[in-house]
């Protein structure tokens, strides 16, 4: 796996093992992590922290400038609030672990320029896959679905 | 001014006390407020914790259908993350202060079937005015721009 998906992918266990949504990103400038982050729905009783926006959140304020140098690792294809985030801080590069189990904006983040990469791991298809099953109605609250 | 945009306003205002940038936002459910926030961007750090992000985190998990019956009310045009996060949650409705200051994505918005007004508020307007001539690099930290 990618170095920096298998960050992403740990931070996504980690959720896991938290009772939460199995669902990990990174933010990496110039190679270095600055903010590692998962899906936090059910531990913080959150309706933001997406595992995008939590390692947003975590990486800290950050100029316009650094963020213009990094690339965003996630699991999961990104929803459209987490793309959103990314868009507003016109991060250029986003890799994705997989986008079999939900498909978000990649349609949206390439119109707007983002370069979209998507790796189709299996090992984060098969750990979302799993979950999903598992927990229907938690996967659907996360997404706004019924 | 319209009951709830003054609800978002005082929350702006709160903000402003706190030494923060004056966007507050309220999410309003039959008639009634459930979350309601302003940003916090400096008083916490955050990356994320727009005024609009702010109010749906206050307002806590919530069901589908109780999203569909929202509407947000944010004093300032709502950025492309903000905008993201109410398509995540399908919130019907927008009711905007003002958008002089700053011309959110509301076509995207509009393109997706959210109802979105603008009040034109003059007191929305004058605030944030004030604040963007005072804290140019603050603002402009704000919405990703250098």
């Amino acid at each position: 796996m990618d170095r920096f998906l298998k960050e992403a992918y740990l931070e996504a266990q980690k959720g896991l093992t938290e009772g939460g949504l199995p669902i990990g990103s990174v933010v990496v400038c110039d190679g270095e992590i600055l903010g590692r982050g998962h899906n936090r729905r059910i531990q913080r009783g959150s309706a933001i922290l997406h595992a995008e926006m939590d390692a947003l959140e975590n990486a800290g304020r950050l100029k316009a400038d650094v963020y213009k140098r990094c690339t965003l690792y996630t699991t999961l294809s990104p929803c459209v609030m987490c793309s959103g985030a990314i868009l507003l801080y016109k991060i250029p590069r986003i890799i994705i672990g997989e986008h079999d189990n939900f498909m978000g904006e990649e349609d949206l983040l390439r119109s707007r320029g983002v370069n979209v990469e998507v790796l189709n791991d299996p090992d984060c298809i098969a750990m979302m896959k799993s979950f999903i099953q598992n927990n229907p109605d938690l996967w659907n609250e996360d997404i706004g679905e019924e």
